[in-house]
């Protein structure tokens, strides 16, 4: 089965000259992809052309005339710019041209406008970013909101659970995964009053049996591995992913400095290269790249916005794996099962207006 | 001179194993340090016994009868055990006994009753714990709140910059140093709605020529050494900071397993071993144990409740440096001239009443 993944080819720091680079070596590898590159055609072409992959049958390209930059406000790229590479490459998902979408662009902007282009999940206000942190299982953990959601009440933070859950049970096999609530200490009257609230919630969810909730966790207990999911705010996620790929990169830097310090040093890791590169490829930010928008009615994985080409690729493995598996029909089933919802709840909750 | 520094014996997971343990190696090769340590008589006359140290010349102790749970709720510590270890040992810094307190016990017992205590500085309504990260420019990242406040307001973010700037104005000899504000993103328009208004706060400071603010930074900021001090909430701060810890042990079990893993690795280690034991120096979190409690009238240092000997010297090594550096003295003035206080505020603002 040939799976087709839309590409915003402009968005990100470094827009086609990762994308469109990532999308060429992905398809080189894997036969079973199509790739929709989206864009300002001219510059698509340029690059493909810089490639030497002009006619890959496996990339077709579709003309974007606006792109949205990433300072830009959510406002301007939900209501202003309605041909930008952004909405064009989520409409590929909606009208049913791709089956996952891959930007790198500014990350309010591509919430509200994959808000308004594909609609939530029916019993979903609010859609949240998941991903994966490794742990001392060698395990993935699921974390979200990495950065979705800045302000959130209980009621959020209880969808990201049964969200999160779904996406667990569909992805990773496991029918009752387990649920931590990040907090400052494991303690019921540790933290604070949202947090609170949401243990409530969750706690209850646990009796009636409809989610296997741990209770709370603490920052270390993501690289525990204690619990399959770990639910925050998006504020708390952002905050302390970032601070953990910023300390993957000072532990990077550290030991390329130290190995190379003296010619002992050198020999050691020449002949150590092996548990070098075990480290390396285990502590990697770039292998965990690509976040899903968990909670929209089509598969959309959004990539670091500083991602390189080989960053990005992951992000891309990461909607191809999606749709692989059918995550989607998965996770509403799923949420579904998790989250009774009244009849007219189907339409897109956001309040979102014809921009 | 010689420093004198209370121990609360008794807190955090090991108790007197670890506390008395590391006050008699620091004492060993510290000639100038007095250490009055504070707990169960017997408990720690056994302990001193065990280690050979029962005539110390360096080592006093104060017996207290009873000790602050790692779950006592706030309430309990503060008003039910009067005569805890913590408390004892606050005292001898409110008496003059000692000129520092190092603690591993409950973070919110301890804030609680070293305010009631030791009262706040004039000008500070919540007192928060800074402690420092390592970055890629080989100086400290300040990071503070890491867990005191967990449900703050701009005018508590706005008081731990500036003390933070206090602090590192007289730690580091640096007089004007950089305050980042811990965000999802660089951007004005980021984050959410206690951090915007903060920032107004800052900017406002720094315009007035107050503080040295640099704007947000994110969470990989920290390790870049971005700024000197870096201001969140305690509940942010304290889940990143154990987020950063757990990665780090997570590195260490990493690279101690694909060390050993075979032979040919075994042997690139040992050639190697300068550069591993500069990267396990630097990045392991032991080192940087020890957080102060700003904005107290005291020197208060609070150690990880499961930290080891290794780990509780370096909380106590925090204490000896700030009243070697004369820091509390140093901080009030800087606080002074930073932050212009009413006459009457010169009382704890707590709202503390006699326990």
């Amino acid at each position: 089965m040939t799976i087709k993944i839309s590409i915003d080819c402009m968005g990100g720091d470094f827009g086609p000259s990762v994308t469109v680079a990532a999308a060429v070596s992905f398809a080189n590898r894997e036969p079973d992809v199509e790739f929709v590159l989206v864009g300002q055609e001219a510059v698509l072409q340029t690059e493909l052309k810089k490639l030497g992959a002009q006619n890959h049958p496996q990339l077709s390209i579709v003309h974007a005339s606006e792109m949205v930059e990433m300072d830009d406000p959510i406002e301007i790229a939900l209501r202003r710019k309605k041909d930008s590479s952004m909405r064009v490459a989520l409409n590929q998902v909606k009208e049913g041209q791709a089956q996952a979408c891959v930007s790198a662009g500014n990350t309010g902007a591509l919430m509200a406008v994959s808000r308004y282009v594909l609609k939530t999940m029916p019993g979903v206000d609010r859609p949240a970013i998941c991903s994966i942190l490794p742990n001392q299982k060698k395990l993935p953990t699921y974390m979200l909101d990495l950065g979705a959601n800045v302000d959130c009440e209980p009621l959020h933070l209880h969808q990201f659970a049964i969200m999160g859950s779904a996406l667990v049970a569909a992805l990773e096999s496991k029918p009752r995964p387990t649920v931590g609530l990040l907090n400052v200490g494991e303690e019921d009257i540790k933290g604070n009053d949202v947090v609170k609230r949401t243990a409530q919630l969750l706690r209850a969810d646990h009796e009636r049996g409809l989610l296997n909730f741990y209770g709370n966790v603490e920052g270390n207990d993501i690289f525990k591995g204690t619990t399959d999911i770990v639910v925050c705010d998006g504020f708390v996620g952002n905050v302390t992913l970032k601070a953990v790929e910023g300390l993957g990169r000072f532990v990077k830097t550290t030991m390329t400095g130290a190995f190379k310090s003296n010619p002992l040093n050198i020999l050691g890791a020449l002949i150590a290269r092996g548990a070098l590169n075990h480290i390396s490829k285990t502590m990697n930010p770039s292998n965990y790249n690509g976040g899903s928008l968990l909670g929209l009615r089509g598969v959309v994985i959004k990539s670091h916005g500083s991602a390189d080409k080989y960053s990005y690729e992951w992000a891309i493995q990461r909607a191809f794996d999606a749709v692989k598996n059918d995550v989607l029909a998965r996770i509403t089933t799923s949420l579904a099962e998790l989250m009774p919802v009244p009849a007219e709840a189907s339409t897109d909750s956001s309040g979102s207006t014809e921009p």
